[in-house]
């Protein structure tokens, strides 16, 4: 039986759990701990593949959730999959479709079948169940691919800020005692979707199926949900149900009290998470993989990443500034040398090649970020990481800093105090 | 005396007009005939520098009206002009402003001084006087600046295509002999103005200025222009006040008639033109160089060019086609497979990727043109080139087949029967 995906560590870290490694999968693989920049609807909102290789990514995410509702899974399983259908010769992982018919969709049933709520595109009803899921994920043919989890908001909802509130996430009135039922529910369904997921698998020689872990803030629930999703079988396993509405303080204590839980030999996912303090956090914690939407959606509203800092490049104070946004980066728009002024200009003038030159500066920001962790554990480097990146002893950013939420997705989630976000 | 501008001919066509050349600017040369695409705010939408130069362009086209306007041409020429500005490392020709400020602004009056007008950005009131527009190409340091023209619609107001009235030009209700007398004004001011642009011009050792033609549709007053400007020693020199609400047929007379008139050894530039079979009627007439939004303009709405006619990419016959635009094309978009089937999805989603995509291979048809028309002329190759663009037999598009506004410039005016225009 061929092997889906393989992974090796060729490094650990002496003085955490962090591991440096290599995924590879049929369609090539990519160094961990890795950085996965998202690409929504089967592209990276404004780059080609080439500039998407340029930023140094090696695998990309793609949701389900929206392939699915346009153009559809069999359409892309038609055109051979959707590597092929957006030209892109790497990796790529693609999200359930769950967090998106939980976050963005007008719901209007959950049970144990799965989840029914009414398309974004033409207001129709869709069921989305284990088995449906999966099937999606056949039919796009990603290289790794998620379960189909249950994914309730993680903190009681008096405690949601108030852009979460505003997404209209149905979390009703409940009371503390209500909201712990939901994610014991949620735990409980999250395992039974597993099994019925790894059943419905058709492709499992050509796509690695990974589990993921639910329990909210919850550590007690969190070790419950390691032992069970662990307990079966699977190429990998990912932390689900953190940023989604919680602080980074609450995404810190649970990622470092679940990762080491998992098993060593298999790449950990941490998914959704975050900014770059988050991911070093996790990162010696033993996570090997994240997808985050912040460089790209911020990126398009003109906030650029630097290493001391994120950057509001509509500021006025940029007008005349000849800079590039950061000086020793490598990227293409610091390279060139594309002045914060012109950036400014393009930012002003609504022209598209601000949001594209931002959003490239921006994963490569996180493409550097990972390339200098990996250094890190390696060369036992964490001091010079600390010294050279000084964004990562600042305080995260509130919501109304570093992440301004923009139009494209109707019904787009706030996404909490530290603005991540499953794509 | 430093000379901004050295213009050379290779090859002389033995059956017309045409001829082969090159320009040489102090930002670097580009072989002639030569096609400019046009990035109006110092940026071809979507698209960056190494993106423009891979599409084959050697010189690109900005507004001078715009970067005026925002973000201003003083700060531009504090930045060191608009090569470093925008990243482009070769030549850049800027228009004047006249043609903007005449179909773009509401004039609030037109005599001997200037133009008055309000600002899309902010409503305030701009003079744009001949001293003016120089002093503002000066600023922006292009390598070739246009003359400041007079420049009215160029057929009789109840001839204009309803677009063109839509856009609520200033045209009044002129009769007929009205009309012909706006002519004989424009025809005049512009003489008197292009002597202005002479005195006022403080940097000819480093940008040469080319003056316009003027005269409509009136072919002696086209030969009086012709005469009139060619009179005044500059650089080069251009045909302008076609492709402004008038028909193939006549642009083709006008062109015919008057480029053979304009002296041989300088560069001839027609303004704002046009679809391929246009652009080869006008290089035959011993036209160099040409600049036209249709590529960016048409690819951004999902329009693309093809050796054969245009493609509308939205239109549901290419959901499931996996063939790229074009089988031959070299561009990005082709030569790495780019389905329509994916593009018409990216343009179904309002995905950036799409116009850039077309926006890429639109542009490299039109430069792939260029170099067949080149090599038509040296190599006496037109019926081949006839023979592999079956696109040059064709009729002219009407406007509602292959132009479809989009809504990115307020006021954009319609542009007439065959849908090109200046910038």
């Amino acid at each position: 039986m061929a092997q889906s995906l393989h992974f090796s560590i060729s490094h650990s870290c002496t003085e955490s759990n962090a591991r440096v490694g290599r995924v590879e999968t049929l369609h090539g693989g990519f160094d961990t701990p890795a950085f996965m920049p998202v690409g929504t609807r089967g592209t990276i909102k404004g780059l080609t593949p080439a500039q998407i290789h340029e930023t140094g990514s090696q695998i990309v995410l793609n949701n389900a959730y929206h392939l699915m509702l346009r153009p559809g899974d069999d359409l892309i399983a038609r055109r051979g999959g959707v590597q092929k259908f957006m030209g892109w010769d790497g990796p790529i992982l693609t999200d359930s479709g769950g967090y998106q018919a939980y976050s963005m969709s007008d719901i209007n049933s959950i049970d144990e079948s799965g989840v029914t709520f009414k398309s974004i595109i033409d207001g129709s009803m869709i069921h989305l169940s284990p088995e449906r899921s999966i099937e999606v994920q056949n039919n796009l043919g990603a290289d790794i691919i998620m379960a189909f989890d249950d994914c309730p908001p993680s903190v009681e909802p008096e405690t949601l800020n108030e852009s979460r509130k505003r997404m209209g996430t149905k979390t009703g009135a409940t009371t503390g005692d209500q909201h712990r039922d939901r994610l014991q529910t949620a735990h409980d369904r999250t395992i039974c979707w597993l099994e019925r997921c790894v059943q419905a698998h058709g492709r499992p020689d050509e796509q690695a199926l990974f589990g993921i872990v639910q329990g909210g803030p919850d550590l007690d629930l969190r070790k419950a949900s390691v032992e069970a999703i662990c307990n079966i079988e699977l190429p990998g396993y990912a932390i689900g149900g953190v940023a989604v509405g919680e602080g980074p303080e609450i995404i810190r204590q649970v990622v470092e009290f679940t990762a080491p839980l998992m098993p060593e030999a298999k790449p950990r996912y941490l998914m959704g998470v975050g900014y770059e303090r988050d991911i070093v956090d996790a990162v010696r914690a033993g996570v090997d993989m994240f997808d985050c939407v912040l460089p790209t959606r911020n990126g398009r509203n003109a906030n650029a990443f630097t290493k001391s800092g994120p950057k509001r490049l509509r500021n006025a104070r940029y007008g005349e500034d000849d800079a590039p946004i950061e000086a020793d980066c490598d990227c293409y728009a610091c390279s060139k040398g594309f002045s914060r002024a012109y950036l400014r200009h393009l930012f002003m003038s609504k022209e598209m090649l601000g949001p594209i030159l931002v959003s490239l500066h921006n994963i490569r920001h996180f493409q550097r970020l990972l390339l200098d962790i990996r250094r890190a554990i390696r060369e036992d480097a964490w001091s010079f990481l600390f010294r050279t990146w000084p964004v990562l002893d600042a305080p995260a950013p509130r919501d109304d800093e570093a992440e301004i939420q923009d139009e494209v997705t109707p019904g787009s989630p706030g996404m909490g105090m530290t603005g991540k976000g499953r794509g």
